[in-house]
């Protein structure tokens, strides 16, 4: 560590420390005055950096944080990501010390935000500040630290369109979106899409009475089990007919690569309390990360109460949503699922479908993307081991926005981990991973800085 | 009609409407008061038709009313059995004149209690009133008149079990117990028994991501859902092994007595607003009758709010019933249908049971039954064509209970018919009808006065 290395690291603790203290959280109108807090208290940080061009960009809802700094006008630029809003604290009774008063112990810092998401946007800001103190920043950078992560992103895709030209980079690096483990460097090149919808099944114009009728017409929670129970075999494979259109077979250097991975699948299924179980034929892993899901996200009809009540039930109701991988359309995906409900829905029976939510399709980073290959050689020189490529299960809209509206692709860097109990009570980030995470940032920068490009070959 | 005949008509109507005045409504504690004047009402006019040994049997809920009237000691004994209380007359609004101010309209009584069950109990005394002033009673007679029907006999059990000595009869004909329809004479034979619980089946330890978790686990809804799915097959028969044990194959001479029953299907369906289903191989009238049943009531788990929530719901319920047929024993049934459930449940996922309702089998009178055939004699008379024998799809708790309490079984003679609007707004009875069963009940007790027995031979 150099002595620069050492005041960075110590300013960033500071720093973050206040900023811990602001209680940004942006689902309750109660904390306000405390979002517009964060907000000037990142606006100065920026500006004490050398960022110019502050403000905050608002589409009606928390606004976000916007700098930049401009060292080489038409060089190559970076557009960080990151957010500045937290989860609520509740339940209050849970801390050990209170949420917004930040607290180290054993060798984590806790506080609300502190892994999700103010030490990784610490951390970024932080490694700024040394290059721009020291040697110079070496790439142009752009900042964009949100206000609604917490509550949807509800504002950021219009916030986003609104501002492309200014917004206008070559790649997004984002200090969100946790690291899987923190024994063993990965870097996510993919995460799965989503869509989704809810039906509801009609067979009489109102409940009936199950000793007068029952037997002589169709139940809607029989009609309903029926066309949920569709959806799989007994195998676990969705049985949707076109479902799969799209979806290419596993490439076999992939599988291999995903069973290689080290992973306690025992460790797991005993945290989650279940068996495991999925598409046979292939490992959690894969099940995880290369597979597409099917998932019934709510069933319900009839009566719920204490006790029994004689009622055929003329109404049933699901909520279903998908999860999907390269190569699935999430409007021709939710489309082949309906239409599996219509065909198997019997004669008689009304379907209703209700739209619930738009769809995001899978995304997955360009294999040789050169910000990518920086960052798996800045995680080698910092971890001393080849890091691995991962996929994310879920769902960040985020990436397909940048890539729709800014034409570019987002990568993360970010050294929260997946188990620092983020949107729970004693939410930490390891004081390890501040430093590890202040090398790589600063690692990748100098790195980013003598690419030729940073967008990948066409 | 004789003067008399008319005569006990005309006092049959004053006394239905004073009845009709008193709004015994036994669900809500806002009329007790009411509950108490109808009880003094009828214990009055008992003691004016002779009756002796007034009384109210209680077991801690609303009492039934007692009274006997004993022409010959040692001789045939008819329990006559009927309720006073009625359903809730809401909602107010819908009713064209008020519930509790009877009016005549179109040759029909309107009030809350007109068809169920004080029209019926009205003619059972009125007929019983006649004899007594002319001709003299031709059997001996005991009245018990419950308070808590509707709202599901709570102390009706404890109270027959009680008083099982004072109750002591040869056969019970209800006025309770609606006629099928109104252009066609029946008497109904037998009704389905019924059992039923709640299960639950758990997945995982909480709730889970469906990005994060997705497709390496089970859902509960998917499993409730094949659970529920795999109770009956394609056809609508039921697939739970042992659920038939004892039922016989029907007797072809019932098939075809069900067959010939005049019944306008088509009607019946656009009422409902359902298409006709249910298991393959048999008409609806035989589904309904002949056929058992097995119904999920409810059915829930995961989000039922507005919009979406990605969620793999580790929790799911539902509430089966079955209607059972004679030859099906409610605990084994119940039995078989756990074991079923425990048999489809994958391993690894946790299925709970719990107890919702106790059971009834189904009832059957006995095909010789001498107060069955002096029924259906008597219906002959009166409405110039032999009655149809049907049965009921409902259960009636009631006539198990007699049989097990008493040893007698229980023969309907009722002119409620089930069109009459009763549990709704403008409940009424057909004049015409109070006319056809002031002659139906002073003809059957005419005819039981000359029986040599009320029990059916050993």
């Amino acid at each position: 560590m150099t002595a620069a290395f050492e005041a960075a690291e110590a300013k960033l603790l500071q720093r973050l420390d206040s900023l811990l203290r602001i209680p940004s959280v942006s689902t309750d109108p109660a904390y306000a005055a405390a979002m517009r807090k964060a907000q000037d208290y990142l606006l100065t940080w920026l500006r004490d950096l050398g960022f110019t061009g502050e403000m905050i960009l608002e589409a009606g809802g928390h606004g976000a944080v916007y700098a930049e700094r401009i060292v080489r006008p038409g060089g190559p630029t970076v557009l960080v990501y990151g957010h500045y809003d937290v989860q609520p604290p509740d339940p209050l009774d849970a801390w050990t010390t209170p949420p917004f008063e930040p607290a180290i112990r054993d060798g984590r810092l806790y506080a609300r935000g502190a892994s999700d998401d103010k030490g990784p946007i610490a951390i970024a800001l932080g490694a700024i500040g040394m290059l721009a103190e020291t040697e110079g920043l070496p790439v142009n950078l752009k900042i964009l630290l949100e206000g609604e992560e917490e509550v949807g992103s509800r504002t950021l895709p219009n916030i986003v369109r609104d501002h492309a030209g200014l917004l206008a980079a070559d790649v997004v690096v984002s200090a969100d979106g946790a690291r899987w483990r923190a024994d063993l460097p990965t870097v996510t090149v993919a995460m799965r899409g989503n869509t989704g919808f809810e039906f509801t099944v009609r067979t009489a114009g109102k409940d009936l009475h199950s000793g007068r009728y029952g037997g002589i017409l169709r139940n809607a929670l029989h009609v309903a089990a029926d066309l949920v129970s569709s959806l799989h075999d007994a195998d676990g494979h969705i049985a949707v007919p076109g479902f799969h259109d799209g979806v290419p077979e596993p490439d076999p250097a992939e599988r291999g690569a995903t069973r290689a991975i080290p992973f306690d699948e025992a460790a797991l299924f005993r945290e989650l309390g279940a068996a495991p179980f999925g598409e046979a034929g292939y490992s959690t892993l894969e099940r995880l990360w290369l597979r597409p899901t099917l998932d019934a996200n709510g069933l319900w009809g009839g009566y719920q109460g204490p006790g029994s009540k004689t009622v055929i039930p003329n109404e049933a109701h699901a909520k279903l949503t998908m999860r999907l991988v390269p190569g699935q359309d999430p409007a021709r995906v939710k489309a082949a699922v309906i239409a599996h409900l219509r065909a198997q829905c019997p004669e008689g029976v009304t379907l209703e479908i209700t739209e619930t939510r738009g769809g995001a399709p899978a995304y997955h980073v360009p294999a040789d993307h050169p910000v990518l290959l920086a960052i798996e050689a800045t995680l080698e020189e910092v971890h001393g081991a080849r890091p691995l490529r991962v996929r994310m299960g879920a769902t960040l809209p985020m990436t397909v926005l940048f890539r729709e509206a800014l034409g570019v692709e987002t990568l993360a860097l970010s050294y929260a981990t997946a188990d620092e109990d983020y949107h729970a009570p004693n939410e930490f980030i390891r004081l390890s991973a501040i430093n590890e995470g202040l090398r790589a940032w600063t690692g990748l920068l100098r790195r980013l800085g003598k690419l030729p490009s940073l967008r990948p070959a066409a």
